[in-house]
């Protein structure tokens, strides 16, 4: 019996960008998908409810000169990223129709997964599904890992968060308040400044727009200099951190996202400061530390479910607000984590 | 009854300096020196013996406008530096006539320590003394520190080492062939590139000065990538090697000569690779592990004395040639570890 088909709307990657990247990059098509997973394969089809908009996706929009840590998106093939999906038929042992999953998949209604071994069945759905899109996601594990594996927080130490309201920084500030140290966030509005003050408890929060020295805000809130700085940024930002950072600091070096729409990355003039201040500058990517996902889980769950981590979403409504979603993320127009609602069920 | 007064030929920094240093922003004085300790201070009082130029002492030279890791000089008094002296008196319950010590002191015949406590007591003199300037002292201990604690090397990495030629250079080649690594150099002349491969056992070095792209240079010794590098140099060539790293690469971060000179340090533009191939960028000075140093010679005096190891020494006899000796550095002019005999006992 063939399966049934039904038609799937789909966000498709036009060519690859350069500079910053407009909706017009974007183009939406309507295939035909059936809501089977083909005899000879191992995968799963699923359906999509949640999609989230991550900095990462800029670097997948460029033409790949050299591998890159993540492939480049295919122009003309729908843009694919983290969601939440729902398992309509599977022929994975992990899986089966009905299980709510959340892992890379299309930008588009339905998906055919022939990698799901690197998907995370949901087990607990006692919190907001739209979740598994970021503070019980890749985000989530990305503010984990990169704050105590890479970090290495201690209490009472001056923690730093640029971006700080962002999918990732929202969580950092909280997790580094958790871990008993003095925070602060920098955001790019008035109203992300306040919600880093009033929702996620940051001791101080500042709008690095209103700043016209960078170096010297940074010296007002950390007058002996600054431990951690969860780097988000980059550029002009990292050079005014580093001329305020302590000896031995660390900065767990996240992503860079004031400089993913330049041709040539803004030059950073004060890294003589890292052999002066013995500071260790370490990149990291969440793919490598999934294997802690259980162990942040247990941490993070109760926490959420008793009310004292705050998740701030901003949320836009079917796939067709999608590509401004994602352009969107570049300008900081999202307040908090971003993600785009398919379906709810 | 008094103490013998004698005459004490000394360097003198004249001024703060801007921009490249010149001989003349030094001047000898002699002044008079009593050849003891005063009653009331736990020093020591010695012959120096042999002065050692380091690329940390252009730092000293600036005016301090914010604090560093190590102190300004003083203008109107003598450069201090690392060197090998005799002691001739001592208060210092460490040390006692006749002893042999490295540690920080005057540029001129003969000093006055006061904080004797940070000076190393040479027990070994089976070895040429000048190697407490060089192999057996700072630059050594720094070499060592730095391949070890801080790059974690592994039998069959690919190690590249900047500034290879030089006091701390040299001894990181050597330390990564004895740990079973791949070791490319690069230098700034004919002579300094032979020396890599002919003395001190380099699988390959190229002069940075003939490449005109250095990213194509690093590629060509390192097709699969560099999982060490060991960093002295700074700006462009680190610009270079960010762009060859392979994932999980390791920085030790010793220093950047070629930026030292400037008035604003190049920009460094390829930052962003140490997300993408989770890079540790780790600055460390080696004043945070001198505990190491008898685990240190327990390794290296062996494998001196058994010619395992060579260490090559520019050597300008006279206080008088100091300042030129010192400048020479900073344009590349010495071949090996630039050292300045004041006496030889």
């Amino acid at each position: 019996m063939a399966a049934q088909e039904v038609s799937n709307k789909q966000v498709i990657l036009k060519d690859y960008v350069v500079g910053s990247p407009k909706e017009s990059d974007m183009e939406f098509t309507t295939s035909k998908i059936a809501l089977k997973v083909p005899e000879d394969c191992d995968g799963i089809l699923v359906k999509n409810l949640y999609l989230s908009c991550d900095p990462f996706m800029r670097g997948r929009m460029t033409k790949p000169e050299r591998a890159s840590y993540v492939e480049a998106f295919t122009p003309g093939k729908p843009i694919t990223g983290y969601g939440v999906s729902k398992v309509l038929d599977s022929q994975h042992p992990n899986f089966k129709a009905g299980d709510l999953v959340w892992g890379m998949t299309g930008w588009e209604e339905y998906s055919l997964i022939t990698s799901a071994q690197s998907f995370f069945k949901i087990e607990d759905t006692d919190v907001p599904l739209s979740y598994y899109t970021g503070i019980l996601g890749m985000p989530g594990m990305t503010a984990y890992t990169g704050f105590y594996e890479i970090g290495s927080p201690k209490r009472g130490e001056c923690v730093y968060v640029s971006a700080a309201s962002g999918a990732v920084g929202q969580l950092v500030g909280q997790l580094a308040k958790l871990a008993g140290c003095y925070v602060v966030g920098s955001a790019g509005s008035k109203e992300k400044v306040e919600l880093l003050k009033s929702k996620f408890g940051f001791d101080e929060a500042f709008n690095y727009k209103e700043e016209e020295d960078l170096e010297a805000a940074l010296r007002r809130y950390f007058p002996d200099g600054i431990d951690i700085y969860f780097e988000n940024v980059g550029g002009k930002m990292l050079d005014a951190v580093l001329m305020n950072m302590k000896d031995h600091g660390r900065i767990p070096t996240c992503g860079m996202i004031s400089q993913y729409n330049l041709q040539q990355h803004d030059g950073v003039h004060n890294l003589f400061n890292v052999v002066s201040k013995r500071i260790r500058m370490q990149g990291f990517i969440v793919f490598d530390h999934y294997h802690l996902y259980p162990k942040y889980l247990e941490l993070i769950l109760p926490q959420i479910k008793e009310g004292k981590v705050s998740y701030v979403e901003d949320v836009a409504e079917g796939l067709e607000n999608a590509p401004s979603a994602l352009i969107g993320i570049f300008a900081g127009r999202n307040v908090g984590k971003q993600l785009v609602v398919v379906a709810r069920e």
